[in-house]
């Protein structure tokens, strides 16, 4: 607690967004010290995702504003609250949409990463300790977003949600790691699992479908098909190890049989990360019989229905759902930073842009037109 | 091929079915003498199966009369065709209704059992070296059934579908492991895998369910509950490891609600042995998110389609199919018999009937009552 500022109230810039679809307003904030269990964390870098841009458009679900989103970021912690042992002012820290008590059956369980207390809440704009927002203008409560809000040069998180990470780490590259790159990364390397010489389908092209295919390059799948409606994202899915596209616009046939017939009877892993309901099915059927595991990663429309026959799960095809790549955010996210500093894993190619702080509204103008993978935006600037 | 009845055509005794549904009529059969890669075995101990009853109804499929049932069984090789060579006169073997050739894509895989030259043939009912049957009554051919016809005193297989196993296991009781019990056992062991003091659901209450419930048992599963819409089905499961009996009948919602109330969010593993899609579904929700795995068993209707909600998958929720348990009938099914003759494996409770071979039909009564689990056929009475 050596900062100066702990203990008191930060007067810093935050982006806020006021109104749904309404570009965003750089105000002066006020944030509020951490409470008990809380952390707050002075903001460096931070990139945009499309999950901000979906609950800033808030045009399926409630709408929640003013507002502060962003959720992938990099930062160092200013000040711990009451009770926060496992961090202290001056550490690098990823700031996490989904947290890990370390304390609820998820957590103590080897196999999922979905706490209990902290899971990703995209309804709830307040903190867990007082149900409060910790920003406020002039007295006005800022809604909170997924418990991370990084788009503000303080943030003020539950320390479930911060995962302290390698301070040699660059956090302008790494904090991409904190959302969409370990999402579709993970898919690969801890739920797919391809063997070495495989051959693996994506689908879907974008940040975290491309994610999914640098971690089949990084696991050593011989074949890498990238499925994608759009020919364009074909060039740049090359860098990430995709080896050959299929664009269902092309064919007459559905697009499992087409990479049926491309594989000898299907493909060993397929990972989709798009979350269009046919592509979740078409991703199923494609897996070859007796050893085809396909991964579901995009996330579906409410009214959806995931259907097929029976057979094709009996004749030994298995589908997995998983949910950021299967990381728990505070215990495996270091380990992921690890695999970028060792060389293992290549985040600048996903870096397609970058703007200043002032700038924010431009990256989100990159993102509705598709443009890039993902713009990084520089808090200092 | 010490044997004096090598390449000779046996007469022996045969129970034929001539028309679907009709009582089998024991008949004197000729039996030619195996060609390559084919093997005669002697039948000492079949029994019945839920499969035998359902092509000899012939209800769903295209008859294929006339025709030797029977899958389930135990026998001694009388000689071998030519090229044969991991099995020899003497020696104690199941016959399996599914193969293992141990040179295509599937065999060589670790993962699959689905062998592509000889995977369960329904409608096939001879043999692939000539296309012909083994099997004639004056000079009229027999049809085989799914390449084993054990309801024969003398039958000839493929090499493929003949497992070897330790030849003091007593036919008599290890006969069942060629088959149901394996299936369902199998589902549990190698599909589902659940860890020791796991809960379990098992869908169905046949001998195939019963035998998953025995692998959850084997498995050091702590809450083992059986599903079945029989409610006198569960004092005999109780035998079987089973803790907990729920009749979707006995509730007003809906099957997965009920044991996600039992368990506290779902349970870790679902093994779901009807074929009911109904019960499918069910047994895929009722699973806890995070970390659940269902495995398929039963064998569902042509028309028949899974639909589920993709956010139950999404939420790290998983579906296996499964067909013979995963076991490599000839690589495998050598050390399910050693898990019964270490006594790891109770296989004598599945026995509920005996009849001799004359009375073979009595034993399709007994199924059609849905009376006790497995009748064991003498061939020698």
């Amino acid at each position: 607690m050596s900062s100066t500022t702990a203990g008191q109230v930060i007067r810093c810039k935050a982006a806020v967004a006021w109104e749904a679809g309404k570009p965003l307003v750089i105000e002066e904030v006020e944030v509020a010290p951490p409470q008990a269990m809380e952390v707050r964390l002075k903001i460096l870098f931070t990139s945009l995702c499309h999950t901000d841009v979906y609950f800033w458009e808030a045009k399926g679900q409630t709408p929640l504003f003013p507002r502060i989103f962003g959720h992938e970021a990099g930062g160092i912690v200013e000040s711990v609250g009451e009770g926060v042992t496992d961090l202290k002012p001056g550490d690098h820290a990823l700031p996490v949409f989904t947290g890990e008590c370390k304390e609820c059956r998820h957590c103590k369980s080897e196999e999922s990463n979905m706490c209990d207390l902290l899971r990703i809440n995209t309804d709830r704009g307040v903190m867990l300790n007082d149900g409060k927002s910790r920003f406020s203008i002039n007295g006005q409560p800022i809604y909170h977003f997924v418990g991370t809000s990084t788009f503000s040069e303080y943030t003020v998180l539950h320390v479930g949600s911060v995962a302290k990470i390698n301070p040699a780490a660059p956090l302008d590259k790494v904090c991409v790691l904190s959302c969409g790159i370990s999402t579709g990364l993970g898919a690969t390397l801890n739920v797919a699992k391809p063997k070495k010489g495989s051959t693996v389908a994506v689908f879907g092209l974008g940040a975290v479908g491309l994610a999914a295919a640098e971690g089949a390059r990084i696991a050593g799948a011989s074949r890498i098909i990238g499925v994608d409606l759009n020919a364009k994202r074909f060039d740049e899915a090359k860098k990430f190890g995709v080896t050959e596209f299929v664009n269902p616009k092309d064919h007459d046939k559905p697009v499992h049989e087409v990479l049926a017939e491309m594989t000898n009877g299907g493909v060993d892993r397929s990972i989709e990360c798009t979350g269009s309901i046919n592509a979740m099915i078409s991703a199923f059927e494609c897996v070859h019989d007796g050893w085809g595991v396909a991964v579901l990663v995009g996330v579906p429309n409410k009214d959806d229905a995931f259907k097929t026959h029976p057979m094709n799960i009996l004749n030994e095809r298995t589908i997995k759902g998983t949910f950021f790549g299967n990381y728990k955010p505070r215990s495996d996210l270091p380990s992921v930073v690890e695999k970028y500093m060792n060389k293992e894993l290549e985040v600048e190619k996903f870096i397609t842009h970058e703007v200043s702080f002032s700038e924010i509204n431009k990256a989100f103008e990159y993102m509705l037109r598709g443009e890039g993978l993902r713009c990084i935006i520089r808090m200092d600037a």
